[in-house]
This record gives C-alpha cells, sequence and structure tokens, in this order.
C-alpha cells in the first residue's frame, strides 16, 4: 500500500490508475470501515481510502482536539484489507490558508435532524468531500448508512452538482447485541456499552410496528424517546421520514427510514433503519 | 463543430478528447469571446465552448428573460473560429428540479463592488461554473479580464475547492474609442454608445495617476465619478483595489486594479484597468 501525503503527488498516481474507488474517512478505523473497503474492492480494481480528521465539520464544543489519532493501526488494518492507496493529506495540504473560503452549501436539510444539533456540520462535511472528490476523482465513492443523513447529503449533492461519481451506500455494520459499529463505541463505559444496544432496539420496534402497518410516527417516536429517557439517555431526536428524500414522512409511506441521535453520559450515537412496505 | 445539448453526451465526448480548452459563454457573441477562444485554441488540442443563459445569477429585476438569445449567429461564429463542441444545454439538463438546492458559496468579496448591487450574483456564477466543470471536466478554461471580480472568483474557487482546471485570464477587447466589448452594449442608443467610452477613458485617467506616484486613491474615484455623474451617468462604484486579493489597496500598492461599473440609461456598463508599479 502506497502512502501518499500530498495533492500534487496523488493527483500523479491517479492519471495512470484506471477505475478508482474511493472511501473518505477520518481514520480510527473499525469493522464497518473496512466494509465500505470491501465494497470498493467489489467496485474498481484500484481502491484509494483517505484518513483526514476534517476541523470543518466539527462545532463548537464537539470534539476534534479529542478525536482519536490512531494512523500505525489504521494503515496496518488498510494493508491487511488491500487497499492501494492510503491518501493522508495534513491540514496545511487541504486547508492552505487555514480558513476555508470557498463553502458547499446544502439546503435545509443540513439544519434538520443531526443538523440541528451540529450547526455549520453537513456543509463542512460537503466542503471536505467535495475537495477529496476534486483531489482524488473517483469513478466510485463509498459511503456507510451509519451516517445516513450525510449519504443523503453526498447523493444529492452529487445530483445537484453533476459530480461524475457514483456513490455507493453501505450497509451498517453492527455488534451481535445490535449496536451499530461507529468510533464514538470507544467512549463508552463498560456499562454505557452494556446499555448502548437500546438504541437500535427500538428503532427495530419500529420497524416491527411499521411492518405490521401502524402509521402512527408520532408514538412510536414518542414511545422510543420514553424508554431511552427512562434508562438514562438524552434523545437528540427520533424520527420517522422519507426515505429517498428525508422529508417528513406521511402516513402510509412505502419507504421510510427511522433515524435517531441520543447521548449517553459524554458519547453521542446516532443510528438508523430502513423500512420499505411493498 | 459537434452541437451537444444532453450531459451524457457531452461525457461521452470528453472520454477520447484528450486535453480540453472551455470557454463558457451566455451566448450573444462578440469578438470579446472570439479571443477567448483564440487562447483556447493555444491552450489545448480540443475547445468546448458553451452556451447557457444561466437564470442563477440573474437577480430580481435584472434582464434574464430579455438577454439576447442569437443561437443562430452565435454557432456561426464559433464554427468560424475552429471551436470542436458547443456545448448547448437547456434549462430542463442543468436544473432538472427547477431548483438548485446545492450551491457554491463565495466569502465575503461576493458582497462586494459588483456583488453589493447584484445580490446572489456571484454565488450563481460559482454554482454554476462548478456544474459545467463537472460535466466539460476541462485541462483549461478561458475567462475575460473586463468581468475581473468573476475571474478572481473563480480562481478563488479553484484554488479553495481543489479543482484540478487551470484558469487563464483574457486581455479585454474594446472598441477603437476604448470602450470594452459587452454583449450589454448592444442595449446602447447611438448617442449613449458615443458617450460610453467615457467609463473607460476615467479609469485610464486614474492609470495615468497611479502610475506617476500618486495614492490618493478616494480623491481620484471622487473625480472620476463627478466627471461621469455630470454627463449623465449614474455610477454604482469606482474603486482601487489589491488586484490579487481585491480587498481594499492601501496607499503605495504595487499591483491594483481600478474596477469600476455605472449605468447610462438602462444599461450597467463595468470595465476595469490593471496597474503595475515596480
Amino acid at each position: 500500500m502506497e502512502i501518499i501525503r500530498t495533492i500534487a503527488d496523488m493527483r500523479a498516481w491517479r492519471k495512470t490508475a484506471g477505475r478508482v474507488a474511493f472511501v473518505p474517512t477520518m481514520g480510527n478505523l473499525h469493522a464497518g470501515h473496512l466494509a465500505l473497503v470491501r465494497e470498493a474492492r467489489q467496485q474498481a480494481s484500484k481502491v484509494v481510502v483517505s484518513i483526514f480528521v476534517n476541523r470543518l465539520q466539527f462545532g463548537q464544543g464537539e470534539d476534534f482536539g479529542a478525536y482519536p489519532r490512531t494512523f500505525e493501526a489504521d494503515s496496518q488494518k488498510l494493508i491487511d484489507a488491500g487497499v492501494d492507496v492510503l491518501f493522508f493529506p495534513d491540514e496545511q495540504a487541504l486547508y492552505p490558508r487555514v480558513k476555508q473560503d470557498f463553502n458547499v452549501e446544502p439546503p435545509h436539510i443540513q439544519n434538520e435532524l443531526c443538523g440541528a444539533f451540529r450547526p455549520g456540520h453537513f456543509r463542512g462535511v460537503a466542503t471536505v468531500v467535495t475537495k477529496l472528490f476534486n483531489i482524488v476523482e473517483p469513478d466510485v465513492a463509498c459511503f456507510g448508512k451509519k451516517d445516513f443523513q450525510q449519504l443523503h447529503i453526498i447523493r444529492a449533492m452529487v445530483a445537484d452538482l453533476d459530480v461524475d461519481i457514483e456513490i455507493k451506500g453501505v450497509d451498517t455494520g453492527r455488534a451481535e447485541d445490535g449496536l451499530a459499529l461507529s468510533s464514538r463505541n470507544g467512549y463508552l463505559s463498560p456499562a454505557e456499552r452494556a446499555e448502548a444496544p437500546r438504541l437500535f432496539h427500538n428503532l427495530d420496534a419500529i420497524r416491527q410496528r411499521l411492518l405490521a402497518g401502524d402509521s402512527d410516527y408520532a408514538g412510536m417516536e414518542q414511545a422510543a424517546r420514553q424508554d431511552l429517557e427512562a434508562h438514562g439517555w438524552q434523545v437528540d431526536y427520533i424520527e420517522v421520514r422519507q426515505a429517498d428524500t428525508l422529508e417528513i414522512a406521511h402516513a402510509g409511506e412505502r419507504h421510510v427510514v427511522v433515524l435517531a441521535a441520543a447521548r449517553l453520559g459524554k458519547t453521542r450515537l446516532i443510528d438508523n433503519v430502513d423500512v420499505r412496505r411493498d
């Protein structure tokens, strides 16, 4: 595996690489990321993974400084996974003027769901992904469905700005007890880790009710919120949304996604389940 | 010359085209545009010109509906100029969802100079140029220096978003009496056309004073404004700015640009001169 640190070297490698699949990450890699890499290997002969902890997408009071940097372990995992190039730029490479002056501004959905609790987060994601796309110029890029709103925004951005890159969504990896794999799980105490699957179990309970024909979204959301709060969670949101647009779901909607974000101690976890009624 | 109307056909042509130079236009072509095409032919073996009257960059009360559509005359000029492809998408191709949801948002300079009088204009320019760049994927793109603020914003955008396209600025074409070539000159009455070179002559007078070592920018701006207003112009702005950053120029600045926008009857004209003191 080649480790490339500059934009110029990345572009030089790209010119002769043929079809390329790309997995942008912030490092601290777990099995969920490796599932993205496996999908990428199915999509193209060459796979590029980037590791860049993007300051732009962290809000005030968020954990940019404390975000785990685990380069040695990450690069070993990527070698084992058969990645061709690890693109590992430093801040100076991506933000040479320190401040990012031009931003890719997503529409109102950036201020809903997670965006309501993380102002500017999705602008920062859209902007850095645009920059990475412009540098790596992949044919296809893989994103996890765990960050469903992010995947939605990237897909919409690519369509709306005519970016010629195919976006592949990859199913959420889960621990045996159902907890969605996430870098942030590493912050959980043993007691919190034991409690953490409750988020998914509540989403799964809503899925069961939806599949049974129930359309009382507000009632389901309220029941899940109460169960989590009764067990010490602080719930940011639990919402049933249209899967394709992420707009508010109407009763009887055939394809929805149920999204949630909630905090256990200091750790904010997100998860979602996709529900299709045919 | 091949006329391509769809994004898919444009991409298919691009795949085998080799090195491509691109000139985006809104049509109603004049000798200034043809100078851009000549520069493009110097830059690459294949030249693509686009014609698209971009609704996004027109403000309320501006002339989107009345903007001249002169496709037959334009395409003949491009054939004569040796252009390889005319990319001529319709609104449905570039704005299939009618509304553009994602925008490329330039920094504060978008709200100064022309931007102070045309809210949203440079956001619309940055966004459509990003879309066209993503579709045509040129190696180099040519823009006229007459629209100096636009050229500045495109250059800054390309650097800041890591777009791998070289931007060439092309000198302003002028009539013999000094008037900068512009599609909007066609709106002038014969009397206005006779008066119109006064804008350039005032900029040129400021250039002479700057080259003579004068740094009283405010005094020069005021003198030019008074001369124009005395001859029936409505002046939007006349300003001496740093050439590289477009920020406010300090006394003794070595490389400045003097920019102006003023209205003669219903027609808004812009022009600028570049002044370097070594």
